[in-house]
């Protein structure tokens, strides 16, 4: 049985990973930190899970931690899990960070996306990107993950296998995106209340969403160019789901052998024919938000557009487990030499 | 042209009066006073009114109102309008106040239903309680309506023929109302965000709601005895609407008539016979919130239930029109003279 | 590992049925039957079943079910399962039925509100109605099980403890209802469509809906008597989910006594004290639909108003586990030998 | 008075035509013709109209409509207003026709989209393209007019100033657009049903929804070009509304120059100086849905992305306004005479 804590348990992550941790036969819950909430039972606050999990919340006890746990997931607001990281580390425990933190390769990048300093290059080096189908064997021995953010998740996942196959131009990527509500974190804000947000729809971070420079990192190292592109999120009427519709020109080469769908979906299909949790959709089928919320699958459709010599990918995800705490779980699953799906294989909700 | 300004002109039902006044051939908008957003266009803090109402919000300036205004609606949270309502009313203002202060015949139920003090009772004595169907002749001259809630509004138009008819037991009233999420106002509250709103349904102010005793008062003085009611609201996920399910028992004397569904529908119909905004249903059709959403109607049906001796009723109505806005300004017109439903004739939106 | 097959696979409690038992670890699934769409795979009508559920739908061949499995389910609509059950049974098959058929004690009240002859009177008497709270004994040796109505479920529940401890008067009984509408079923039909109910409420099948007899039968069961309530269901914009709010009049002894709502509470948590799946509330917290969504627990809170000498129930389900599928699962087990939470520990999802 | 009728009207345009007539001052309904309901009064269909069209739906009889309408509106599924327009030209009516058969100024590009012979060339050479922004002039006398798609005018709207003032290149536009429900029509279709997409977001249609070929006609007409573009629709849990969010690269000369956001701002402003229902959004606001729903504006904002060198456009209307009924009753005000907003003033309805 492997021994995991969560710090900063309360917000929507932590629920997730209480959640999804209920049914995993090999990880059990020690401690659930939560500033705001010591000393009030995690089932308290969120009564869905009475019964489940009545883990009384606990303040921060680097002792107490250090002696339960091996495995510390910290899913707190961004800047403040680095001043703890550290000392986690030192203790010999495994860190999960949810924060952009530990994302980056270049701290530069990170230190002007997120106008901070970022204070630990020696951890960034050794930190792994925890996207599991791009980063696996780096996992397995590593003490530092960076949970990717949602948005490059459903991002990374659609445009990886067009990009390494030379399918697509580049420089003329076009990512429309679109989040549910929960990604946005349990938040005291008219903007997100209720009345603002229910059948309504919104383009935001036009231009400037801090997740862009994660994709183009991504993406460029894996075709090992510079790769800039268009990003474009929106939030959309639901809790939770996430998709991203992206255009992208042929290239010459592509336009020149007339490649169809049949044939790119071949080669999607190649590329993650070992990869439980992507699906790469048949002729005929494109994702659907509905299709994926609940579980921790990625579904990628690709589409060729002869007439005006595109390719259209269509990904989804829910933005709480692929896109957060499941992808966590997949990454501890690979640390602690678990099947990678262990206690992930449930489906999506459809209803 | 009436003048009239709004003091706390940017939180729900300000922003509902400024759009339907938008339209009101009649009513010209002069002051919209609203603390928070002093020197900023309205349209720019709801761009739904860009080229519709682009005044500028000013800071409470009693001078310039009482130039400006024949009339003010004071839309401020509980407890804030009754420090500036007598000097409106000084300088000859009439007023409509949305809050709760002025709508108790009984001034100490209103002190312990609301745990202050009223400190107003010579004004309480000459305020009218806004529902026009029942206080039309006073408010003629009212200088000082307090606009009814929206449940009461709701539950008093439903059950008042029936009580006043002695069709129903006083003593068995049964109230459950179902409201949408803009009843709570424009709010920075966790528990109001979409994501712990969507998809969800709940009871709350369990046995202890404030509306109660107003519903109460009024269906009291109507049938001159002392009822006393059950009433239990839910929170539905969606932004306006509201409805009511109401069980009573039938009469001794109306079980033995063996009243039929069809003749409570004919005393019903005779009832509000007079009224455009009641719309009693007819007999096989009931209402629904979706055919009173964006208008100023009450929809009205009852059922009687011969196996269980009692009356069903159900009553719907928009909260922020016929249970807020609209309402205060269906009062207004009857003040100045104007025939009731001008501005006002908008159908529900359905879709 | 128990073998069992879906009749009538493809509605929204066989996609429920087959979701669940993904993760189920002594329930295998065999045949999914399945006119509509013989030769498909399950997971191309529901994609979110993919890689979980590949089965290829088929036609019913009695010989190849008797073959395969030791448990049916029936998921058809009303008035088609009857004729397949009778062979079922024949050849030893275990069948749990989703339709009213043989939910009811008294056939005649059954031929009433159905308005059908049943046709198998012996069949009916052996039936075990499925709420394993209630007939958990029975349900060890049950050869045909009905499953429960999903408002009965949830109205039973929350008055059974009640009506059992003669707290309330059992004449006095009003139920107000609200299901989400995935209750109605996968639906063709405009009234269902999302523009016509997505933000809208509305009451149905008011005084005259089907499961009101059978709430009747089983609290007249168990308390010796003859129940007869007041049922109103509603349908509200959100796919899953059900609340049932429930006025009853406390008896004279109880008003005698000072009956609080700690004291009912208290009675409530004996009653349940064995039930995995009833999570009586604490005092000061009520139920919420989105604390059961996505489990199989029904959530039960009460409170006493004095003042009317009321009590006020509110119970909440998700209407496809606890009101349907879940419940049809719980019965499985039972019957089956195994504990009777297996398969089915999974909390709410909040989100 | 304009005399005007409605063909097709129980739809959901016909619904939003007869609630925004029944407050136009200068159009009164004369004939609401819907095969399916003859007989039924349209409030008994739409209950949220009653009191305000209490019309008697009726069967399509000529003479009558020659009598009583100078104006018709056809709102008929795709494919069959053809077989009555003639005829209503014949006898003088002017005809607003809401299908797609008259918008093409080349019949051959319909034929091979629409897959259907044309039928009527003469007819299609002097139909008008009803979007009044960019054919007020030819509005004013036309016998015939196609109202434009909803998906069309939403694009149009966004990309003409910036392909008119070549700030962008045409061979470079991606457009994503999102649609409410409602866009879909009055459906009874499993697809369309409440659980199918109430939290679920879906793209459709990708490459060869038919709409393309109305944008890139328009598009082409107004530069002189051949404009060929990429057009993605999706669906949104939401009933009305409707946006598009538009990437383009900007052309060499743009970016040579060093093009702003302001000035792009500007640019629009300038072309869009004299209409009164496009809204260019200041700089640092860009439109949201909730902006346009209910009224009959358009809503569109700017920001050039300097990094990747491309404009983005977003621009929302609501699909039934702006959309379609709305822009009808634009076109038909310019026909009659009348100033374009009359009885189309209302502003959205944000709540």
């Amino acid at each position: 049985m492997i021994q995991m804590s969560i710090i900063g348990a309360t917000g929507y992550v932590g629920l997730e990973l209480v959640r999804i941790l209920s049914s995993h036969p090999e990880i059990r819950l020690q401690k659930l930190i939560s500033k705001s909430y010591v000393g009030k039972k995690f089932s308290d606050i969120y009564p869905s899970l009475r019964g489940i999990c009545d883990i009384v919340c606990s303040d921060l006890n680097i002792n107490e931690l250090v002696k339960s746990s091996e495995f510390v997931v910290t899913a707190l607001p961004h800047g403040v899990s680095k001043g703890i990281i550290p000392t986690l580390l030192q203790n010999g425990i495994k860190v999960i960070d949810h924060s952009a933190h530990f994302r980056y390769k270049d701290i530069s990048i990170y230190e002007k996306v997120y106008k901070t300093k970022h204070g630990f290059p020696d951890l960034q080096s050794e930190s792994v990107y925890g996207l599991p189908e791009f980063y696996r064997e780096q996992l397995k021995d590593a003490r530092l993950v960076a949970d990717p953010g949602c948005y490059p998740t459903c991002s990374i996942l659609g445009l990886a296998p067009a990009l390494k196959s030379k399918i697509i131009d580049p420089s003329s990527i076009i990512i429309n995106a679109i989040s549910g509500v929960s990604g946005a974190g349990r938040k005291e804000d008219v903007g997100y209340s209720f009345c603002e947000l229910d059948s309504n729809f919104k383009a935001y971070g036009i231009t400037n969403h801090r997740h862009t420079s994660e994709i183009e990192q991504e993406l460029s190292c894996l075709t090992g160019g510079k790769i800039e592109l268009s990003f474009t999120p929106h939030l959309a009427p639901f809790k939770r789901g996430m998709m991203a519709t992206i255009h992208a020109n042929l290239t010459d080469e592509m336009i020149k052998k007339g490649i169809t769908t049949e044939e790119v979906i071949q080669m999607y299909e190649a590329f993650y024919k070992n990869e439980y949790f992507v699906r790469v959709q048949h002729l005929g089928t494109m994702p659907e938000v509905k299709n994926v919320v609940g579980s921790n699958f990625a579904d990628i459709g690709v589409i060729v557009d002869k007439r005006v010599k595109r390719l259209i990918i269509v990904s989804a995800i829910d933005n709480l487990l692929k896109g957060s705490a499941g992808q966590a779980v997949q990454a501890i699953n690979i640390m602690a030499g678990l099947p990678e799906n262990t206690g992930l294989k449930f489906p999506g909700m459809h209803l």
